[in-house]
């Protein structure tokens, strides 16, 4: 390595050492087989072997319950908000929203081009940085849709609602960062490329008998009974993202799990809103119950310090802190393979820039 | 490596081994940047920089015309089947499809969906043995549909009909194969992982002027003028198999283009189909003049010699020709990366069987 990055990537993002030492030996031989990966048929034994340890790993670590299903598809969560509504909303029926930022408002905009979409609740009345409450879920819609973690704004839901209809989540940037109840769940779906692998894969987590009622004539490659039925292969999988994910996923297994990876990301989250909140030179963004544990964002509250802030946490090797655009400031995303010891030198450097200030 | 294997695969398909030397190395470390390319932002300017390099590549080594458009997107060709009806079949329109085997079949089938479809010639009366000549293109059809390689049959259209109408073809398993005349299509579409790279990204090539006459609600993921307007980036595309396939296309380009491979291609066949034709205890399965390039079919005449046969070639250290399961056979896909030295030793062992029979 050339040197030290600490990397808080909004995503795709940090993924453990060891799992990129292990992809790469993949693309040169895998398993002794005489053949690189990437050049390996998807109907191989040693490749359906990899696809069903995947699936196999997010069962056990999220502890599906019998009657869910697992697939690796493909498209992102943007092709899931189109996917998602396609297999649950009603020919003539509508879904309900909650509408927490940017991909929430994305999945909102692909629902309405199947049907009526009711938007139950809003944030965007203060910039996203709450997650609104207090809603009443209606019993005729046929879903109720929430983006469990705001990756842009940096708000996360801390309690799921109780929902008397089908819940479907968005969880592209928290799966895996905590434990969840998936019986609470129809549907949950993710992008990979935060917790749980590189770019170019979306799990899908279905309730198996929740499929099958909209009487949708669906494309097949969205169509989540014909891909369970195919074992998630209707057409050939993206083998090396699935790959990686399957590495990852045993990492995490073998880092104990959701159970104490939650811990270690309470941990940074701590150390790291702790000192937002006790510099006097930053604040928090968000609505402190509301906060992300994976991607606080804060800002400066002195802007002329802008430029002597950025040279000094560049300096320090960080990579990745600059806010989105629509939020401006900071945004430090800690997905699950970002160690303490990379928030630790965040925060030094936080309270270096006070005692120069 | 642990032996040296004659990769007949299918698809994922046989790449360069220098393409995956230079994709492990990618997994560690990229460009010095001290972040393995699977950790890093799809909107950092080093891949921004790939994925602008690998669309440009497909321009130059398929001599695209000004007006088109090259995109890398994912689902592979089975959702091309879908996106690419979506895209040109007006509300009340019509697409014509020309019926040659299981994948021109599922774009029928999907296209089905959406509304209308013709299917001017099929060659299901012989199994897909051959390609269809001689039908009549209407003239209010929105498109005309062809599928030009026949991965599984192993047909292939050596001459492109002449279309009065926009013209879609899924060239997914011959593209980067041959020369071809881009100006004669509106929408070429296909899967990554034969000639282009890995499994995990599909490219599309299309004429702009072509597109937004359908008057359909088209979700954003589907949707190639939105696709166009973000640089080919609406989500995150997969990063590490748009790297691949990039480095792909560079090995082509060094290996004299196009033309170059397909005169390798051109050999690799003559080689092939001669033995097929010369040996007595083999024969081909598709009508002559209609043979793929890429996927040469044949069969055994006398089954009694399986047993030997299969073991031979298998000691022979050649991996892949089982053929597919609705032809029976053989099947020796010969993708670009195949050195000729590989379809020797497969010629070698027929010649063996016959002087052993």
């Amino acid at each position: 390595m050339t040197k030290k990055v600490h990397n808080y990537s909004a995503g795709p993002c940090i993924l453990p050492a060891e799992v990129m030492q292990k992809a790469a030996e993949a693309c040169i031989e895998f398993n002794g087989s005489g053949l690189s990966l990437l050049e390996m048929s998807h109907r191989s034994s040693a490749f359906v072997d990899v696809m069903e340890k995947a699936r196999a790993l997010v069962k056990e670590l999220l502890h599906v319950p019998a009657g869910y299903q697992v697939l690796f598809l493909q498209g992102g969560a943007s092709l899931g908000f189109y996917l998602s509504a396609m297999n649950f909303m009603k020919k003539d029926g509508k879904g309900a929203y909650v509408n927490t930022g940017t991909w929430a408002a994305g999945a909102i905009k692909e629902a309405k081009k199947l049907g009526k979409v009711e938007v139950l609740a809003s944030s965007e009345d203060k910039n996203f940085s709450y997650i609104p409450k207090g809603y009443t879920i209606p019993s005729d819609a046929d879903y109720l849709h929430l983006t469990t973690n705001n990756t842009i704004f940096g708000t996360q839901f801390h309690d799921i609602p109780s929902c008397p209809i089908p819940l479907i989540s968005d969880m592209s940037s928290d799966i895996f960062s905590k434990t969840i109840d998936v019986s609470k769940f129809d549907l949950i779906y993710a992008g990979a490329q935060k917790n749980m692998g590189p770019a170019g894969s979306t799990v899908y987590i279905v309730k198996e008998d929740a499929l099958g009622k909209t009487g949708r004539d669906i494309p097949s490659m969205l169509d989540l009974p014909l891909q369970i039925s195919k074992d998630s292969m209707y057409n050939t999988p993206p083998v090396f993202p699935i790959y990686v994910a399957m590495l990852n996923l045993e990492w995490l297994k073998d880092f104990g799990g959701v159970p104490a990876i939650q811990k270690r990301n309470e941990a940074k989250a701590a150390l790291l809103y702790g000192e937002v909140d006790r510099n006097p030179l930053f604040k928090g963004v968000v609505a402190t119950e509301d906060r992300s544990l994976m991607n606080p964002t804060f800002v400066l509250n002195d802007e002329a310090l802008t430029a002597r802030w950025d040279k000094m946490w560049k300096e320090a090797g960080i990579s990745g802190i600059a806010g989105h655009r629509s939020v401006g400031g900071y945004r430090a995303s800690m997905y699950n393979a970002l160690p303490l010891e990379s928030v630790q030198v965040l925060v030094n450097c936080m309270k270096e820039l006070e005692k120069g200030a």
